[in-house]
């Protein structure tokens, strides 16, 4: 099975109990959690990092594997438009391990929470052969107003933010600002925020996986079909790297069309990448077209051969 | 560094904005967010389940790692007198992993929680060398009535639910019901809640690590030392495996002295073990005393060489 399969088959298998406090699941960035009484809702989210799949010790120092573990969570909670709160983090190290690399990386992810207001709550040690980082993130918004991936409508301008492809490159070349950008991977959450309070997005995702899956994805949950006609490169990447390599973590968004977007937030650009189509999956026979031509999903997934 | 070590600098080093909903942190079985304008405080607790480390594949089915995996984390919950409502699962698997064995790994997990009334609400996939089983527990409480390790006074009670040893002498052994015991804990929810109901107990945790490890830990937070002359054996287990023994994921707690607690509770014994004493650990020399005799803390520590 690949990831998606296992999580299609997870949707059909939990059960829900009525009037549960968990008021969405499996398959958006984060689950929502409705707590009693309440004037906000509660995001949650959890990411694996894990040596030898998502990083190498030779190319990542401990600094870096602690930035990338809270920054992935991070992500997350930014995609949905949250003020993120806490993290939990359960670490499985090999014997091996020294306490200097311990200190340094508990340095390179306290230093990015601190940044952010992030309490790191909590967690769980044990044993393991490879180095092993699961962060949990919880983070609130505004009750009913978080940002879904399954929001998007017909007709909507598609954006994202930053440079696409630069993590892809920096992997490949190791060197220079794509390497930084790898290495270092700044969680847009202040964007986040600012796409559902002024720009009122009406959907969004966090790009993890490369844009033809991540794209594919949000067209899957709401239900359209993408046109995509443009894209804003990383200084150096390919057009390849931008469509399918993974961990930009820029944000993907929609809005209603003839919605005043800046050129920029804070620095950041925002680029229209293009709309959604008035046809069907049926008609166009794909879930994103890039130039009019079906673009296959080739970002990354874990458990397809 | 051993956890204990690292977790103290931990506690250190985190900083904590004025007014954080995060009002407990790292050292308790859960951290409480307490969501804004609620009734409820939220429980959020995460525990890691290794392959080589905390079970192997010749003796764990798949259903018997996927109930341990969520027992686990629902037995923090338990400790703090919480009603869970759901987890989050982050699963790393090798690439020998068949379709059957996942299917039935999330089978044990989704039938415990659905007798819990747990909803799983998401989580990660990664590939990994190890099965590499993360899971997020989170439920709720009444606000500012959790079960804190840090409640008990000189004068309490000291408690254990259950037999203890059992889980040791399943690893050990293999066979009958300690087998069963180790295979498949289960999480004291009902009896957690009755706690501080019913008994208004002072103090909480689950017995995760070791009897002695563990009581050691409530009275550190507790600045109490205790004294214990009595041990609730599981069947065939010896007194060292009921002492120092792992996993038997029971509930510790103490009440105030001439509490009226009951011999059962839903067929779980509920045994006094011994009090808090009223003199200091200066004098006693120990945190907790066997007999009047300072008690080693053998309990597990992953870190400890």
């Amino acid at each position: 099975m690949t990831e998606a399969e296992i999580l299609d088959r997870l949707n059909h298998r939990v059960r829900w109990p009525i009037n549960h406090p968990v008021i969405h699941g499996i398959g958006d960035d984060c689950a929502i959690y409705r707590p009693r009484g309440g004037t906000e809702d509660l995001l949650l989210t959890t990411d694996l990092l894990i040596e030898g799949v998502h990083f190498l010790t030779s190319t990542h120092r401990p600094g870096d594997i602690g930035h990338k573990t809270l920054a992935r969570g991070l992500s997350d909670i930014a995609a949905m438009s949250g003020a993120p709160r806490f993290c939990l983090l359960s670490l499985g190290l090999p014997k091996a391990t020294t306490d200097k690399w311990i200190d340094n990386f508990y340095s390179g992810l306290l230093k990015l929470a601190a940044s952010h207001g992030v309490v790191l709550a909590g967690g769980d040690l044990s044993r393991a052969d490879q180095i092993t980082c699961d962060i949990v993130c919880g983070g609130s918004v505004p009750r009913g107003k978080a940002l879904l991936r399954s929001g998007a409508l017909r007709g909507d301008e598609i954006y994202v933010s930053g440079a696409l492809g630069g993590s892809a490159l920096g992997l490949a070349s190791n060197k220079g600002a794509a390497k930084i950008r790898h290495l270092r991977p700044e969680p847009r959450i202040a964007l986040g925020q600012y796409l559902r309070q002024r720009l009122h997005a009406t959907a969004a995702m966090d790009l993890s996986d490369g844009l033809s899956l991540d794209l594919a994805r949000l067209c899957e949950a709401s239900h359209t079909v993408a046109g995509i006609d443009r894209l804003p490169l990383f200084p150096g990447a390919t057009p390849e790297q931008a469509l399918h390599g993974g961990e930009d973590y820029e944000l993907l968004f929609t809005v209603r069309p003839g919605t005043r977007v800046p050129t920029t937030f804070r620095g950041i650009p925002l680029t229209r990448i293009g709309n959604m189509l008035a046809g069907t999956i049926k008609s166009l026979k794909a879930r994103v077209l890039l130039a009019g031509e079906p673009l296959p999903a080739l970002g990354h997934d874990h458990f397809r051969s």
